[in-house]
């Protein structure tokens, strides 16, 4: 059986089950009273990056997929270590571009490169492995929703269109939701958090199976960025494409109306008892789709 | 200017005084009365492993090329997070067998992979980010050696020979000096230490740069491996040739002998005032040249 075969998902949820990792969006380490947490995203120059990217946009991504990680933990970011692996015929200034793109990145969202290795390959391959740290009683893990909690999501979906458009700045350039992940850290009355990178439908989906629980989304509640509501079909992009990394995060109703005076976000449904994720769409109520970005598939979306 | 042109060295130079990053094995982190200890290693399928090497000797070998980093700085284990790129076409089996890798590597040394990664790559590209904690009192450092001090090795040299023997089993399943790393901080003796991932040469230069002496080596006490004596001429693989994950360390000369009842290791040289490095052999004493394996360059010895 070829990995091609069996897609990212599934390949991921073995190594999962082999090493017993939890499934959340950083590893959280016990330090006394904090959690240390780590994650790491591995960017691909062909996968990841369509012909004609400028070098400053790779860099920049590389590092906010990143701190988006630490930032659906409620996390304080620490820094990072990156492996870089490059062709030997690469441009010097194509380097020193992308290192620009990861400092200015730093510069606004914080943290600072510790360490790294660099090598040669035949293709741009950029690790980044981020570190953080959160108190234990702010920390806020996948797991936790409860059935009639509210459904909120960070900021504005439907980033993925900014590809057919070839807008590189807006498709690669994300701001990563830190400092509002701080404020529901702090908040304590969020039940669970992840970040939506593969699409808000695969994220649901994923937050579905770990909770044991559903939802009930409403289209007319998303909040569309301009660039998806140029499309012919917005919804499109806002479920079913990947590259948003906003904050996908549930909390008791009562305490929204707190925090949506504090960050920009916005109510897009609820969790339900049934394991089922519904999309309310004028007043048809159908299942959401589950697909959404994945390495491997044969079904890209981008 | 291409980064062929550059060579390794010269292109992390610029990275580390970009980010002002301290040039050691580890990133040192302030955790109160600890440091924590991150390091990162990518190793690329093309560069680092020669055709038909078996893929658990890829997982193996890119986990013990990390825990030598946390070993180097006296550290303990603490865990991993995995970036791992693979083509699509990979067979499903031959992925297992590099997480069997690694596995088997983590059961002997210790630490366990609580995060990851995994995209689709045109050449299998694996990051490992290793992370551990060493008492501040206990950390061993780059920096430090004082002139005086005896110059000591772990192990054996001279690995890199079973590369021509296509011994991949000796090429890579390393065994990192993690319990040694443990004794050489609890002893509090070390001055400085850092493990010879590029070759015995390569470390003594950059030791040179970093602490602003120099080294008198004596090649009829480098502790050959037994496949570098088959060898014509073994002293070029102890020197020059990467691959041996041994720790080089310096400590004060009356220390040694304690050192050298617990464990593995033995005496080659002595740190000098002058800013240069010797090689006396026979009676001879010459220069060491500067050179070991370095990525990029035109010039590998493997």
């Amino acid at each position: 059986m070829k990995l091609g075969e069996l897609g990212e998902r599934k390949i991921v949820n073995d190594i999962i089950e082999k090493f017993s990792i939890p499934y959340d969006d950083c590893a959280f380490i016990d330090m006394n009273d904090e959690y240390l947490l780590i994650t790491t995203d591995i960017v691909y120059e062909k996968t990841h990056f369509p012909m004609g990217v400028k070098p400053y946009h790779i860099g920049w991504y590389s590092i906010a997929v990143n701190i988006s990680d630490i930032a659906s933990k409620g996390g304080e970011l620490m820094g990072f270590v990156s492996s870089i692996a490059l062709p030997r015929n690469t441009e010097k200034d194509f380097l020193d571009e992308i290192l620009n793109g990861m400092e200015e990145c730093m510069k606004k969202y914080g943290g600072k490169i510790v360490g790294g290795d660099t090598k040669e390959a035949d293709l741009i391959t950029i690790a980044i492995t981020a570190f953080g740290k959160v108190k234990k009683d702010e920390a806020i893990r996948r797991k936790g929703a409860r059935v009639g909690d509210a459904v909120y999501v960070t900021g504005w979906l439907g980033r993925g269109a900014s590809l057919l458009q070839k807008n590189y700045d807006e498709l690669l350039i994300i701001h990563p939701r830190i400092k509002e992940g701080r404020i529901l850290a702090k908040s304590k009355n969020v039940s669970c958090c992840m970040d939506i990178s593969d699409g808000l439908a695969s994220s649901l989906y994923q937050l579905m199976k770990i909770n044991n629980v559903g939802f009930q989304i409403y289209a007319s509640e998303l909040p569309l960025r301009n660039i998806a509501k140029t499309m012919e079909n917005p919804l499109e992009y806002a479920l079913y494409h990947g590259g948003d990394y906003e904050l996908l995060f549930t909390l008791p109703e009562e305490k929204g109306e707190r925090i949506e005076r504090k960050i920009a976000c916005k109510k897009i449904g609820e969790v339900i008892e049934e394991n089922k994720i519904y999309i309310v769409e004028d007043g048809d109520k159908k299942e959401m789709e589950n697909r959404g970005y994945e390495h491997f598939s044969h079904n890209k979306n981008y």
